[in-house]
């Protein structure tokens, strides 16, 4: 590729940023829209923006750059919670590092390898990319010397600022613990794998465990029940309703009795059906759902919410081993509640491990399987082969700027389309392997994603050549270093043109959000339906992964191919300010780990650092210079001890709470006499079906909820189920309820829960 | 090799091994060597063997194996401890699953092999022993499904066999656990990293973090104090007072003085020592050893014992995590008192992560130098070779009894007297890594010991060649399986042999006491001194490795060359009679892991296993048998399961105690009100120098200790120091006391007390 087709490329991707930047600029102020961009405010804030015409709506502005880049770091963390923190330190960081790697790479690395042979120079624009690599460069040149002191200083810096990173976010992560004073996860272990008793309920067993053995600190428990059937019904009932909701004529016991009958079409007994018009009232008036009686003893599961009167007493009981047996009395802190990702509680224990070794095989075998498209991507960019396998294209790549085209442009659209199938199958893989929260499950599905990206768009597009002669290539370790050193440069091209199409294009339309903003047309014009919130929680399993394989690009191109890193600095930029704004007006937080991608992002940025290492060691060796090498090697052992130096120092705070911290809580609460009233709370903060007389329709959303997830959470389609805010304020103002009178779903509900009520000799099957 | 040269190489080691054993059962007879082989004995159960010359002393006797059949698991587990009772599950486990493979291999697959190829068979001593092996098999054999079925069916029994010796080590832990009701172990936790105070002493900082933190369970605590000068002077004392403990004429006055002089000699300051022949009665009437101001202040370290009303207050603290930082405030459960390892106490905990690393790579270089001595080995085997480079052996070797004896026998020698080096060197490095307990310094020896004979005994001597081969063959993992296929059957001479030299001499070796004896002799006649005790721990770090390595041998021969399957039964045989009776007799058991080393040999045989099915999944591929690798796969991925499923089910409970028991052994002794009396034993439970009046010596002992260790603790060379008894009657009534004044004794270590009791103003240098 010559380096007018990278200015193509480039001058392609700067237009479309600039037009969707502006479009954004305008679009946002459109009223119809407010949803779209400003999701989260109106969520929580309650602004309305006013719906006047003014010509201002029509001029692209500036604005929302200025008011994202003002903000400053205990805002985002006001609005959007610590991973948001993390996530804007992670582009913090990369913005720090590839400053300097700019700066030194392109004034001090480029001018050599770009003279570094004595060489005929055609005109830049026509020279060809590879001239500026560190292939150009003489074997036992006298100047390689500079490119080890760069990959030097770049390595101590990083290391230098990751430090200090580890070290704000382990600070902030303290403050978040300490600060979230009334949060009941901390007062509450989920227990799994409890026994089953032939005498007792699984009740009665939680309850004798915990006051024979921690008699002192138990407070009260709550089982765990299978709410399948429930769901199912509820589900059902939800989607009829919804299509009812426009009959405003009809009456409360009409729209029951078609409840009803939709119920017996989805196959659910209507054995007590029948009592319901006459006994609704009075049967109906108060309907205790929490009352153990609601749940058939059948469907309670091995799993429990027990609580105690202390956070350190509930932190003690989940890290220790409670019994011989370590497949029983499983305990851990129990997630936030809105975090709590039900389907998955009523998992048997015994389960877990087959699942994750079951999801581990399953991740790998799609890995490979993914090998296919990326094959052939890799056959776009070397043309000639192509052309030798497909003639009829001979005709079009005659023409010039069609081979421009299509070698610097076309491979990376392809991969791009590829990998939006990725994060919905890895989100799948985790939730199949069982997590207990949502957080956590989108933490895994992170870690899967990442790896993959990695190996699928970094690996396999370096050693180049066929699927199977990469594996073989990868079988023989020795020869691994050289291999990468012999690629990295040449795949250079690919990779800068890679940053501009998928982390260009992709910045922009993750801020255009073209997908929401599509169906909200749809919806509003096209369906005329009313329109529906837009409140996704941000998509951390796709954005850290991007994130951090740019920086891993950067880091093994920086001192090998530097004319990557201003673009990748120009992202990074863009990035910053993008996802800022991002965060304080569209996506909304709804559960965070409390800063756990940061290790995350420590491990891979320590990875790309010693992989650049590698790679520059093979660089070092092939142009045979000894005293280059014998200066990476002690470069890598010092890494390495660096990463295990943090590892030992940091990584600990991130894997449980300090007992210091939670006493110090405990004691001021203590204090204050607000204890009482915590525990107070306690006993409705885990309610799997909270008390409907308070806070509607929040029962049916966390079921509901289960059912999202997974399937449609890719790219820019996960839309979670928006109703599960604590506050019941909150969701008596809440959009969907509008125009609805509240009473009336309040019926609703009472007479499906009477309805799920069992009845001696009539269970519903 | 042929079968003949194998008889051969069987008969010297037969008639060695009958030789020694009846010179053992003849040798245990004679009074003089009672200490050598009745250690335990007479230091626990105070036996005097009676000293009369009978004809019978000098007839070979098979009593001691009755003797030694006869024991059950718990007499050994009382005299000798769990991991005793390990070790003996280990040989146990050996003998089934080899009895089982060697009837399946010798009656099922040997014959297969032998006829495997329509060839002339020569008389069988003649028979080259590769026509025993599954290299004699056709390729596309028709009944390579007996190896895959016997292969099958021993990873079945190997596994179920394991799975039982798991479950039942870990109720002999559980009750391991419960019964040792009075260890104060389980009240005290190790606490390392405290911080440093300007203001406050290290003593005070500990107080009023427990008592702030954990004040509802924190009893009392006790710093660690560096004694590296007391120390020294002590043990000069030591050996001096050995030497003119002849003098019997000298009084306490005299014998005082002359250690002032040693120790004036050994560079100690002497300004106190004037004081002391007029104060020393009144001054020394009740040393306060435990009186903080004995210890100078700067020598405090930043570690201390912190004890806890209850077992599981202490548990807590231990597995939680104190403060922010996670390099302050380190706690652990402490180890038992004897089983400390002091020296390391009063390490910066800071440094120890990077101890650990600087000993991995210390241990990783050890291990690759170590294949220089292999690689001449090697050439021993293959005798052309040898004979081609040192032509002047032609001569020698033209005999046959010789080329029989070299290639069958020398090898193995010569390897095993190079082995003798390396648990020394392991212990060493496990010494530098700074254990806090001379069990888990053991353990970690044992660990390194065993990656260090799996790698240098089988892989290096399969992936025959030269040193340097020998790595590349390994840097192509695709090529692994083929490459150990196609050597495991040629090596398997050399294993075979191995285990006739190393194995079964090895055990008549440990049996005899070679060196034991020896020295016994020479102190008794030639040096004339009063004869010394020989009271050593078992050596777990080098005979769990070497069973584990018989096992691994014989798991990865037994379906490629069975003839290897007989010998090694017989040696698991003999070492079960050996060892138990070394454990009744010899070994005195100081401390011990609870049963740890049972998960070491439980992994280590899953590796065997799956590595058995790898090689055996090269050699079908080999003999083109696709049914055989299309089944072989299965159960290797079932094997991994079955780990997987053991470390979820079992390893926890190694890992920790349980809360469960613990909380009950508590609650017992409250109500029994043994509560008190335990709290009252822990303040004296870990004196660094406990109370001189009543345990004469033993804080000598303690501090002595600290010398011994890593470089005498060999194969059979680890002796360590004897009187670390937890109980003073014991030691009042100990041999070293025998026939000696016990009050001069005390006076000279009231006096040593003095001296090194600080006055202000004039601190020893």
């Amino acid at each position: 590729m010559k380096v007018g087709g990278l200015l193509a490329s480039a001058g392609i991707n700067i237009g479309l940023c600039v037009l969707f930047l502006s479009l954004y600029s305008i679009l946002r102020k459109q009223p119809q829209n407010v949803k779209v961009y400003f999701g989260r405010r109106i969520a929580e804030e309650h602004n309305r923006l006013r719906d006047a015409f003014i010509l201002e709506r029509f001029v692209p502005s500036p604005s929302w750059i200025v008011k994202s880049l003002r903000c400053t770091e205990d805002e985002i963390l006001e609005t959007a919670g610590l991973d948001a923190v993390v996530f804007n330190r992670i582009l913090v960081f990369s913005i720090r590092i590839f400053s300097l790697a700019a700066i030194l790479c392109v004034f001090g690395v480029l001018p050599l390898n770009y003279f570094g042979q004595d060489m005929h120079h055609v005109r830049i624009p026509s020279a060809s990319l590879e001239t500026f690599t560190i292939g150009n460069m003489q074997e036992r040149s006298r100047w390689l010397w500079v490119h080890c002191v760069v990959l030097y200083i770049i390595s101590a810096v990083a290391c230098m600022l990751l430090y200090l990173e580890y070290k704000h976010i382990a600070r902030l992560r303290l403050s978040y613990i300490s600060r979230a004073t009334s949060n009941p996860s901390y007062f509450t272990v989920l227990v799994r794998g409890i026994p089953k008793s032939s005498t007792e309920s699984f009740s009665r067993t939680v309850e004798s465990f915990f006051t024979k053995y921690h008699a002192s600190s138990y407070l009260s428990h709550q089982v765990v029940c299978k709410v399948g059937k429930v769901q199912k019904i509820v589900s059902g009932a939800k989607k009829v309703y919804r299509k009812f909701r426009h009959f405003k004529g009809t009456t409360v016991d009409q729209r029951c009795r078609t409840i009803t009958l939709q119920c017996c079409f989805c196959g659910a007994s209507s054995n007590s059906f029948q009592l319901l018009p006459s006994d609704f009232e009075q049967e109906s008036e108060k309907p205790d759902v929490n009352d153990s009686s609601l749940i058939l003893p059948d469907e309670e599961c091995g799993a429990a919410f027990v609580f105690f009167k202390t956070r350190y007493a509930a932190l003690v009981v989940a890290k220790i081993l409670q019994t011989a047996n370590p497949m029983r009395w499983v305990t851990s802190l129990a997630p936030e509640r809105d975090d709590i990702y039900w389907s998955n509680l009523w998992l048997p224990y015994k389960q877990i491990w087959i699942r994750h070794i079951a999801t581990l095989l399953g991740s790998i075998v799609f890995m490979f399987l993914f090998l296919m498209p990326v094959t052939f991507i890799q056959g776009l960019t070397q043309l000639e082969q192509l052309q030798q396998r497909l003639p009829f294209l001979r005709g079009i790549l005659e023409k010039n700027y069609m081979t421009q085209l299509i070698t610097g442009y076309l491979p990376s659209v392809i991969l791009q389309i590829f990998l939006y199938t990725v994060p919905p199958t890895m989100m799948l893989f985790s939730t199949l392997e069982g997590p207990i929260s949502h957080s956590e499950r989108k933490k895994s599905a992170c870690c899967k994603v990442l790896y993959f990206t990695i190996w699928n768009v970094f690996f396999v597009n370096v050693l180049s050549g066929s699927a199977i002669s990469q594996v073989i290539a990868l079988s023989s370790p020795k020869e691994i270093p050289m291999q990468l050193a012999r690629a990295v440069p040449v795949q250079a091209t690919f990779f800068t043109t890679y940053v501009l199409t998928s982390g260009w294009a992709s910045l922009s339309s993750e801020l255009m959000q073209l997908f929401a903003l599509t169906w909200n047309f749809i919806r509003k014009y096209i369906l005329r339906m009313k329109e529906d919130d837009f409140l996704y929680s941000f998509p951390y399993h796709t954005e850290v992964p991007k994130v951090l394989l740019f920086g891993l690009l950067g880091f093994t191109c920086s001192v090998l191919a530097p004319l990557i890193l201003p673009f990748l600095l120009i992202y990074f930029c863009l990035g910053y300010v993008v996802y800022r704004n991002q965060f304080l007006n569209v996506y909304c937080t709804k559960y965070d780990t409390g800063g756990l991608y940061w290790p995350i992002a420590h491990n891979t940025t320590i990875f790309s650092l010693v992989l650049t290492q590698i790679i520059c060691l093979g660089v070092f060796g092939l142009k045979e210079s000894p005293v280059a090498v014998g200066f990476t090697v002690p470069l890598i052992i010092f890494t390495l001890l660096f990463y295990q130096y943090c590892r030992k120092r940091h990584l600990p705070l991130f894997k449980t709470f300090p007992a210091q911290n939670l006493i110090d809580m405990d004691k001021e609460d203590q204090q204050m006499g607000r204890m009482e009233d915590l525990h107070e709370r306690l006993h409705s903060a885990y309610f799997q079906f909270p008390d409907m007389e308070d806070v509607p329709l929040e029962g049916f959303h966390t079921v509901g909820r289960d059912e999202d997830g997974s399937g449609t959470s890719g790219e820019s389609s996960h839309k979670e189920s928006t109703n599960g805010n604590d506050d019941p304020k909150d969701d008596l103002s809440h959009p969907t309820l509008d125009g609805l009178p509240v009473s009336r779903l309040r019926n609703v509900v009472k007479s499906l829960a009477t309805i799920l009520r069992p009845q001696r000799g009539e269970l519903p099957v």
